[in-house]
């Protein structure tokens, strides 16, 4: 049970025996044991496939509800630190992490004293409406947080509960600040302010966001007119008449097509900045750029600092504002807390956007996006604190734990891998990829992808997938070298079965 | 300390003296101190002018945040059912609840002990990925939660994290519905494939939600095209081409305006007609319609049971789907649990969304409404099984203590003092109106509505507005009898001296 977890060890030591393995060869790291802490488990366990005999039946007891994304039910009491427990009692090493959003792990011994700390129950039992009556300690609790990791020229940053709400109220305030430099800060005329309440322009501006092909920011009206990773996502929905423009489509390891790579990155600026014309010119200009710093849903696509940096200044140049949205890349996977930080930018963007493994959604923004009056950006709960407080014990284990060198350390150790195991593999794995753990490998074609998924699943390796036939790597902060070893090891097994 | 409160006596005594005041008077309950249970307190108590010195200091600390819109800070921790307390140490009887999100009063001894009870822990620390990797006790809960209070006709539930993720959702599940019968149920073409990608028709058509003049849905972009009531929360966003139905003017009290008040539904309910015919006519078809049992941020604007089981007719003849969005006005409010139930259909909706006082997001949908593949209606966490939990113990305690037999009485206790206010103070007040203790009153100006506002807050009564000259009164269902002398000798009171 959950309560009854033993407090974690928390110098954890960090000398271990790196052994690359020669190709063919069984990683194997012989301190593993040693470093297991006391409160995760060591391996993986099987005990039926996936899904067992209980999961077969939960699927069935929810009978009429939308169960068909579900992969299996999980018994969340008995899953630890990076090993997730399913109710048919398999063990396995999660590496898609609730879709990215497991911060440190299962059962962390900090987040259960939050929520057993009596300090904390009112912040859980009495939800705010953070927007008009925050509680006492919001300020203190805001500044410790999130403003103690505030992304490069930003001092502002607004809750939310979603990543979606994020997006789309990042979007509004793009908006906004977009019409009041239109208008010189004058105030709104009477027609606009009629015209609105119908949705219609001046009121209701043409105005539009360029976003990339295979995006994904996100599935709300908004969003969704700025994501285009996959046309499930869209299908029959109504959207906006707004510019995509094409994201890079680079080739790798990046540093071996420099030269191949840049070309193709000032072709897609190219495209940028004549998306940006055209669309002032037919009368719906560009308020804001929105662009992931690794598209993830997309496809785990990559692309380099200069890149970004070219971008923001394009961005700068058209008068446009420029959002980042970090709901994915955020929150130290890259081995930086922003994947951001990576392009060394002292001014990276107007708005930065986050959610899921912060805990809280919400975005950060300079100050000339802040709107001008209140009840512009708002609604009921404005994101909930008592997430504030989990995402302050994690920052907290992140600082102590040093766990953004930990990430460097395992993203290193897997990307490694990964290389060795498509060089072993070349007709099966290609294109191995990654920034910290945030890694990827492409499969040679979707039926692969998932036939490799399925049978690592039932050895104990949870991965997800993103793009066509890629495989993406989420492990939680506290994914260390030798849950790398456990990974390459199953995978190596299976590609080995496969050949 | 939250978690030192006292558990509450169950048994409430019922019967209080009820004296009607003669217009002049104060209502006095005399059985009030015997009634009030053990957490609660016993009446309001000022000791500042809100917002106090400790407010002032707390708002400069918040800086460069968006808090222009902070009434006051609390302390959630001191607050106790009816009552919120500030950092002043101002304790208000609050009729606003968190923008009418709060169930059963603050610091609920039932929720405290959903927090502190072991087995919880690790709903609350380990988030999961509801839509694909969902806890063991997941069907459970929702069979004893959600579906145990399913609106009639309705098997199907979807939970989601807020109220506008829940609008979008059920907007999108609308348009896939009314797509999938428009191409027979077969595949979608190549054609809608590749355009959807691109934000382009026939992969995104040009559908639309008919909504009302006045509603209120939420403020992501969707949610925003079918809001219109206030101008600042649309201006400057960009918005979509959907039509807009007058909604009913009536006159008040209902009962003695019967024959007007059927003219007036009669005009809107034929315009409501005609936009479907235009509006698929200019080649954008009404997919949905979207209302408001009671418009509540529009002004509190009412409607009668004919005119909504009229409307719902009208869906049906046209083949648009009927989404009743009962975000504020669900969850007992009203004396029912929802509010449709008072129009007596059988069949009232096809889709029921929800939030605020059931703690969770989400929607209700008849089987045909359940998108036809999965991952259509998705997001990474699909509601947050903790607010569940509460939500369990919410629903628990509402039958336990009879909260709706409660609000129903509190709610006759309460139009009725409003209606002796406003035969006393006919040149301030008007309009007196409400179902349940969902009331609401109009002042001659909006000048005259705030300053009211105002000084009721400084004398210990915390109330909400809405509409442009509207007092909407929101209390928990915890609110008695004993509460509502409170709330209108502090109204009497400021009206006296008002005069």
């Amino acid at each position: 049970m959950a309560s009854s977890l033993l407090t974690r060890q928390l110098a954890i030591s960090l000398q271990q025996n790196l052994r690359l393995a020669a190709p063919g060869s069984r990683y194997v790291s012989k301190t593993a044991t040693k470093t297991v802490s006391e409160f995760e488990y060591d391996a993986p366990s099987m005990k039926t496939a996936v899904p067992g005999p209980n999961n077969i039946q939960l699927c069935l007891s929810l009978g009429l509800q939308n169960v068909g994304a579900v992969h299996f039910f999980c018994n969340y009491e008995e899953s630890r630190g990076n090993y997730l427990v399913d109710v048919d009692g398999n063990r396995m090493l999660d590496v898609y992490t609730q879709i990215s959003s497991i911060p440190i792990g299962y059962n962390h011994p900090a987040l259960i004293k939050v929520m057993t700390n009596p300090n904390n129950v009112s912040a859980f039992v009495n939800r705010p409406a953070l927007g008009i009556l925050p509680p006492e300690n919001f300020p203190d609790k805001l500044f410790e947080s999130l403003l103690s990791i505030a992304p490069s020229g930003m001092s502002r940053v607004q809750t939310m509960a979603c990543g979606s709400c994020s997006n789309e109220n990042a979007f509004k305030s793009m908006f906004i600040w977009y019409r009041n430099k239109e208008r010189g800060y004058a105030s709104p005329s009477e027609q606009e302010v009629g015209t609105c309440m119908i949705n219609q322009s001046p009121g209701c501006p043409d105005l539009s966001i360029l976003s990339f092909m295979g995006a994904f920011h996100g599935r709300t009206m908004g969003c969704l007119a700025a994501t285009h990773s996959k046309a499930i996502h869209k299908l029959d929905i109504p959207s906006f008449d707004w510019p995509i423009a094409p994201f890079p489509k680079l080739q790798y390891p990046l540093e071996e097509f420099v030269r191949e790579n840049a070309q193709e990155e000032a072709r897609c600026l190219e495209e940028v900045e004549d998306l940006i014309v055209k669309w002032r010119q037919k009368g719906r200009p560009v308020a804001g750029i929105v662009i992931e710093p690794i598209q993830a849903e997309g496809g785990d696509n990559h692309a380099s600092p200069d890149f970004f940096s070219k971008l923001r200044n394009i961005a700068r140049k058209h008068g446009c504002a420029f959002h980042v949205d970090e709901v994915q890349t955020g929150g130290g996977t890259t081995g930086k807390f922003w994947a951001h930080e990576h392009w060394g930018l002292d001014d990276p963007a107007d708005v930065v956007s986050f959610s899921k493994k912060l805990l809280t959604g919400g975005y950060y923004h300079r100050d000339e996006l802040q709107p001008d009056k209140p009840y512009r950006i708002f609604n009921t709960w404005m994101g909930d604190p008592s997430k504030n407080l989990f995402l302050l014990e994690v920052l907290n284990v992140i600082r102590r734990e040093n766990l953004l060198e930990e990430v460097t350390r395992s993203g290193k150790a897997l990307l490694q891998g990964l290389y060795a195991l498509q060089t072993q593999y070349p007709h099966i794995l290609s294109r191995a990829r990654g920034q910290g753990t945030f890694c990827a490998i492409d499969a040679c074609n979707d039926a692969t992808r998932d036939s490799i998924m399925l049978k690592a699943r039932n050895k104990g390796l949870f991965m997800g997938s993103c793009g066509e036939k890629t495989i993406r790597f989420r492990p939680a902060l506290v994914f260390k070298e030798y849950h790398v070893h456990q990974l390459l090891n199953i995978l190596n097994d299976i590609l080995a079965e496969h050949k």
